[in-house]
């Protein structure tokens, strides 16, 4: 451990910060993105942690964010439907600006709906939902991703990997909690898996000529496929209806096609439902938030695990030993700070 | 084709309500539930068709369900909440009578959600989302079963096969349709190769000691795997909170408890979620209906098939050419409707 930084979260909440702040984000946008960032660290998360700060710099390099935007509130009917134009900067600051308001119309219809809408999104959707049940609400996120997934029986990448995001509120303080992918692995798990000069396991993708492979660049080029076979292929399809189509922004289709490259983050919207548990379980026998607890010990008692309960430990062991860094993170971190935009291609 | 009946979508339905009267169901019940069993064979999709009516008729004789019930619309606070109590009855007739209300506040509000508890389910989901979109609406359907489905890393059964059924609406009139269940396969699936005598696929199951098997029976008595290993586990495990705790009904082990058995049709509740993709996208360019159909047109032009590609063509052929039922299938009609609830045990 000679080669390892110890910082605490703050510390490096700090750090990821200055280094956004140099590359150019305004305040809103870079504490909204080293909070998810270092949320990605923090919780032992790597393949959403320090490591896409170079992915962020990268698409302000290339103009295809704004990172000065500043979230703007949408026009409130009054309806289940509260919008948050995110102004052609990252989704982060305009979920923060939007989600109070969600959470008090979950509370007034039992049921609403925040779309993020000029959005470009690089982070997991984790803290998100998991921001909605610290208001006491379930939350269920989806968005977009860029063109890489097949769709099952195709042979070429349409669909994006479009994660799937679920919180339940409980009453020890961690939320229930799954972030997933919608194709077998994440994109994020391949080119962590290039990166280490790593193959695939099998079924993860196909080649550029649809032909399944085991070779990370040759996936990349070619096409991922959804987990779980036409049913994760079909909940893909879904997310592009509800998140991509029907709240008015890009497909995954679109959001590559505009974007020119995959190695950029994706723009697009971002569909986040609240549930309200005391409003739909009201006039009914029992408290939900107890019952939960029945469900979860169940099924820690037959020795499965509950979806975020490894990213909870990290958590923890975060919080009271810090985060520990290899020489090559920190020495990333000092590179992207002292160099800026420079920094990156 | 010596020993088949071919028989028109009508005659086919006014025989199997003439069964379900015979055995004890009210109009509202035998023609809600007629109207989805027909449907099934209608589109070919024979786990949920006339194979079902035996399960019906032993639910009725179990003293399981209410055969007579009068589902009741519940109070209407006018949020985005509405509720059926279907009063122990099926689910299917409270759902008819949830369906106008339910249209009717998502076009309102944008989103509005169904709460059907104290029902009884069999059936698919798809013929209910379905019809939500034949109100121009997207629909989200899921609820609980009984406990037969090991949660990922357990050994023994805890969640329901808890389909999720969604729909999207098309101009051309047959909607973008997807059903499942959340194991990878349904119950209904391993009870037909159960019945044929045949061997299921590896990873559909475990047996009573939480082993890999094969054999259908030990399945039946083990417990089915999830699709899509810990990611399907997880949306099972969000449809017990949501479409079973959140609504104040019973989960999949609770209805198994209250059951007894796996052989009778599951009390539970249901949840229902209808979204108005016109509400979505207002003040948005473009018209989300006709950049949908540039995504299935997608989709189908590089191979891959819609998800009820099939069973629309099927039910084309019904239409013109009406619905052949097998010797034995007849037989079984015909028994059915002579000896009533004495025809099964």
């Amino acid at each position: 451990m000679n080669d390892t930084t110890r910082l605490t979260i703050e510390d490096l909440y700090a750090r990821v910060v200055a280094i956004l702040t140099k590359a150019g984000l305004n305040a809103v946008q870079a504490g909204a993105l080293g909070s998810v960032i270092v949320a990605g660290e923090r919780d032992g998360a790597k393949s959403h942690g320090i490591y896409r700060i170079e992915g962020v710099m990268r698409t302000v390099k290339a103009g295809k964010v704004v990172p000065d935007a500043v979230p703007e509130f949408g026009v409130d009917d009054g309806t289940a439907i509260l919008r948050v134009d995110a102004r052609g900067g990252f989704a982060n600051p305009a979920f923060e600006l939007g989600l109070p308001h969600l959470a008090e119309r979950a509370r007034k219809l039992g049921l609403a709906a925040l779309v993020i809408n000029d959005c470009t999104h690089f982070a997991a959707l984790w803290p998100e939902v998991e921001a909605i049940a610290g208001h006491g609400l379930a939350g269920l996120a989806m968005c977009p991703s860029y063109a890489s997934v097949a769709p099952t029986g195709g042979t070429r990448p349409l669909l994006g990997t479009n994660p799937l995001a679920f919180a339940w509120p409980r009453t020890d303080g961690t939320p229930y909690v799954f972030d997933f992918a919608t194709s077998v692995a994440a994109r994020g798990e391949i080119e962590l898996k290039r990166r280490a000069g790593e193959p695939l396991p099998e079924g993860w993708a196909i080649d550029p000529q649809g032909q399944p492979t085991t070779d990370p660049e040759a996936a990349l080029a070619g096409a991922m496929l959804s987990f779980g076979g036409h049913k994760g292929s079909a909940i893909g399809t879904m997310i592009e209806l509800l998140a991509g189509i029907m709240i008015g922004d890009l497909t995954s289709p679109e959001s590559l096609e505009q974007l020119g490259t995959t190695t950029l983050a994706p723009a697009h919207g971002e569909l986040i439902l609240a549930f309200s548990p005391e409003a739909f379980a009201k006039g009914r026998p029992r408290d939900p938030f107890a019952r939960a607890e029945v469900l979860f010990e169940a099924i820690l008692g037959q020795g499965a695990r509950l979806p975020s309960q490894r990213r909870f430990a990290a958590r923890e062991r975060s919080r009271s030993e810090g985060i520990v860094l290899s020489a090559a993170e920190t020495a990333l971190l000092d590179r992207l700070l002292e160099r800026g935009l420079d920094a990156v291609s």
